[in-house]
């Protein structure tokens, strides 16, 4: 195998724990907290979790370590999407367990979650994981999205558990796999496996965080990828001064990653879809939300800007929701079949018009033919309009371009608008940690073996006090119920982990709302440049804007 | 301004010279060495530079400085796109000019070759051009597109260059700005101006280089930064085990960009548009080789890849290019009204299916939908289709998709294929200089205000030996004919720079075609991961594979 030279250099580097579990394992006692209950719906989440409910919040310490000496074989699971650091949950989880007892085993189910169900694993040694320290991706056991939730998995996972003497199984993932996680860990507690989970919070959304959560890891190492190409882009747009750049950032949802990239580089404009929503914003005033950015600059002179555009935005725009409820209403079942029988795009047009309401045509009207074929034409499994899909920098470029025509005739603009398009998603799930992430993860696995070395079931391993150097860091553990509430999921009540969205009233978003008007107008830039691992503090270990700004 | 914490870190970076440079102005004498004579066609280069013809190269050496004192008034001009290190170029040649005599001055044109003729300049100061020291981007004067080729253009060139007292310009650009810089500096010779002009070689496509330039700015950094989204993409791709990705990099013509991200990253296809041209591959032909890749990888359970696809691979498609010149002839003038008054895409392909050959026409038939809507309906001004434009990932991911379900049907391919497309270009034109860029860059602009202290007029600012650290670099100068032959542009011969493109037979590609068949099957990927500036060595201070190939 080549290795690049970086990927040699950070081998030798060791991440940094908290302090309270930097004096070997003998020295880590623990403190138990106060009682927990759900943050909402307390009673139906403690019946759906008898066993596991209530249990009380714990902080490691410095002090003798009281565990029961038992040997520990765990099982260890990357469930979802990549980011970076997962490698470092799981040497901090093998380091940890080594350093209690070197019988101790480690197994890594590969794939994802089927691995356990499928009991397709490897055993970690030494040589192997040496290979994956400080290291992005998950190759080192692979992950996939199968999701562990029914009680015929859970019987198969008990079973594979009992073959390997399994004693715990740590679940590193986002809100799904980790209420996954809490399910388990109560069917084991139930059926007296003797079998602990503990869950670790996995995302580059960032959208698994809470009072408790200050934030997933690979939240921090993603958009300081994302921030580095916007802040490139940017510097590119103020010396060619001629395009405008619209540019998607992947996070699902929540717009979390757009607006810590919109803190790091203070572009023109960066949509945010919670406002989208709370304000039931029309693609229109979007549109023209944005065409005022371009007018005002093209006023100036500065015919180019930056636009950040979050990958879930458009699902937040009501009315466009609508259309999208419509098309899959107009093509569901057997209804397909004549709409695909139709030769020409002309003819499909016209089925299209006689099918929608006339809100929702008003709407698909007004979208560039290119993204109204991309909604009947890639279609999912199901036959449903693939949202995900939907290149919606292309769509708000395409009508920003429509109202500044409409401008130009009015006789209020007269700038030159070319818009150039970009999607930053894959370049930043497998990056090598940044240190915060390293260290982060590392952390995280350690803390996940405290965790199991004392007996705790159902528990997230947490470590918080983020916002300052390692040392200061806490170690902890929290019932995962703790986070939970009921949501309605396809027609059903189901206990989850409540996912966090921007808050409006937040520290982050008040900062960039107090400064936009200005980035719109001004060129206000930052460049914040490659994540950096060897320099100093200020430059290679401070983690995100939002962080700072919720703690600061 | 808000400043990013590296933007900070970088300032205080100290840009290494070549050795013979280091003991200051006053120490630096020059070596004349032989006569030059042009590449290729001697006799027409020497009659059109009858007065900057055949000089001497020069080398500049430790010895007393022998340069008339005289008070120099620089200007200098940053032309075309953006390459990492530009700013640099103006940090050195500020430094040397102003440790030379505190009363030179040296002004910015801006916004390109056109500030010069329209006298649109600023006055550069220490507190100025100490924002800009070791930063990325262009917009320390803006740069621009204007071409300085006519008569009229260099008469009020001279006109300016009287007004503001100028003994020089330097002309930051690529091959085409520097052959312009060598019409200048003949005609300032022919009229006896007493302006100097050098230029300086840039571009991050690595197509100006010769027996004399080993490589020109901002390629280092620039493949630096798509080697590391490619390294994290292929660690995703290696992860999730799910996607094909197909990533166009950008590199006009040449392939040099695409090649040294290849030796960089070990994907499992990279294509290379002089081989395509030289084997005069079809696009079936090429899309047979890709999917030959995914086939047998397919059979080892690896339904996952990366191709990387040079930006103008299409051009060098034989049958490609012909259709585009039928294309062009179909819709010439008039013609384009016919065609564009039909109201649909099936009306509009009748049109097309009657106006080109049976043979343009086999080609256009096997494009996917959208890359045959694209070349008829995105046109530039003069009605020509735009080659840059069209998303050749997308269309080599079709033609395999094609590939892959005719084998199917015959049994000999039973995998997945999921592809996803990347483009990468702006993000690097504008990144922080790599160590190697700023030193290099600083180093060009700081041999050549030497240059012009020595009295040099038509010479390229030089310096080699790239491969070795800074210390042992050759400070030198070359008269730019040197690197000139005729070509014909435009129905006309013109003096021109030979661009350089992907020797065939040269070390780099010969390295790529030696290992390219493993790395198409295996998951042989290498990760280089961001710039680091700060590091070790080896991780901070190496340049290309390329250059290191080519001297190695």
């Amino acid at each position: 195998m080549d290795l690049s030279p970086l990927q040699k250099a950070r081998y030798a580097y060791t991440p940094k724990l908290p302090g309270m579990l930097r004096h070997g394992i003998s020295e880590i006692c623990v403190q138990e907290g106060s009682a927990t209950q759900s943050v909402a719906d307390q009673a139906k989440i403690k019946e759906l979790f008898p066993n596991t409910y209530g249990k009380n919040e714990i902080t490691f310490q410095k002090g003798k370590n009281t565990a029961p000496a038992k040997k520990q074989v765990v099982g260890v699971i990357l469930s979802g999407g990549q980011a970076p650091g997962g490698h470092n949950v799981v040497c901090g989880l093998y380091d940890a367990l080594k350093a209690t007892n070197s019988e101790n085993v480690l197994l890594g189910f590969k794939n994802g979650p089927s691995g356990l169900i499928e009991d397709d694993y490897l055993t970690f040694d030494d040589a192997y994981i040496d290979q994956f320290r400080n290291t992005g991706g998950f190759d080192i056991i692979g992950s996939g999205r199968t999701k562990l939730e029914t009680e015929e998995q859970f019987a198969v996972a008990a079973q594979v558990c009992e073959k390997h003497g399994i004693t715990a199984i740590v679940i590193i993932g986002g809100d799904d796999s980790n209420t996954n996680a809490a399910v388990l860990a109560e069917y084991f507690a139930a059926h007296n496996t003797g079998v602990q989970v503990i869950g670790c919070p996995k995302t580059i959304d960032g959208d698994l965080k809470n009072e408790d959560i200050e934030c997933s890891f690979g939240f921090d190492t993603a958009t300081k990828i994302y921030s580095e190409l916007i802040g490139n882009i940017e510097r590119d747009a103020n010396s060619a001064k001629k395009y405008w750049h619209f540019i998607k950032v992947m996070g699902r949802s929540a717009s979390h990653v757009a607006l810590e990239c919109a803190l790091e580089t203070q572009p023109n404009i960066c949509l945010i879809s919670e406002e989208v929503s709370a304000k039931k914003m029309s693609l229109s005033t979007i549109a023209d939300y944005i065409a005022d950015s371009v007018e005002k600059r093209a006023a100036k002179g500065l015919n180019f800007g930056v636009a950040i555009i979050p990958e879930g935005v458009v699902e937040f725009v009501p009315e466009f929701s609508m259309l999208i409820a419509e098309i899959n209403e107009l093509l569901a079942g057997s209804k397909a079949i004549a709409f695909n029988a139709l030769a020409t795009w002309k003819e499909k047009y016209e089925f299209i018009e006689k099918g929608l309401s006339k809100e929702a045509m008003a709407v698909f009207a007004i979208l560039p033919e290119g993204i109204q074929q991309q909604l009947f034409l890639e279609r999912d499994p199901h036959g449903n309009v693939q949202v995900s899909l939907i290149e919606s920098e292309k769509l708000f470029s395409a009508l920003v371009k429509d109202k500044l025509a409409q401008r130009k005739k009015a006789g209020t603009y007269t700038g030159k608008f070319n818009p150039l398009h970009h999607f930053f998603g894959y370049e930043g799930r497998c990056a090598f940690p940044s240190n915060f992430d390293a260290d982060y993860c590392y952390s995280l696995g350690y803390n996940a073996f405290m965790l199991i070395q004392y007996g705790y079931n159902g528990y997230l391993s947490k470590v918080s006090n983020l916002s300052k150097p390692a040392e200061e860091w806490v170690a902890e553990g929290m019932p995962i119920t703790k986070m939970m509430n009921i949501e309605r999921r396809h027609g059903e009540d189901k206990p989850v982990i409540k996912k966090a969205l921007v808050e409006l009233d937040g520290k982050p978003f008040q900062y960039f709302a107090a400064h936009r008007d200005q980035w719109a107008v001004e060129t206000a830039y930052t460049y914040p440049g490659a994540i950096q691992y060897f320099g100093p503090a200020e430059v290679c270990d401070l983690t995100t804007r939002t962080l700072a700004l919720e703690k600061g």
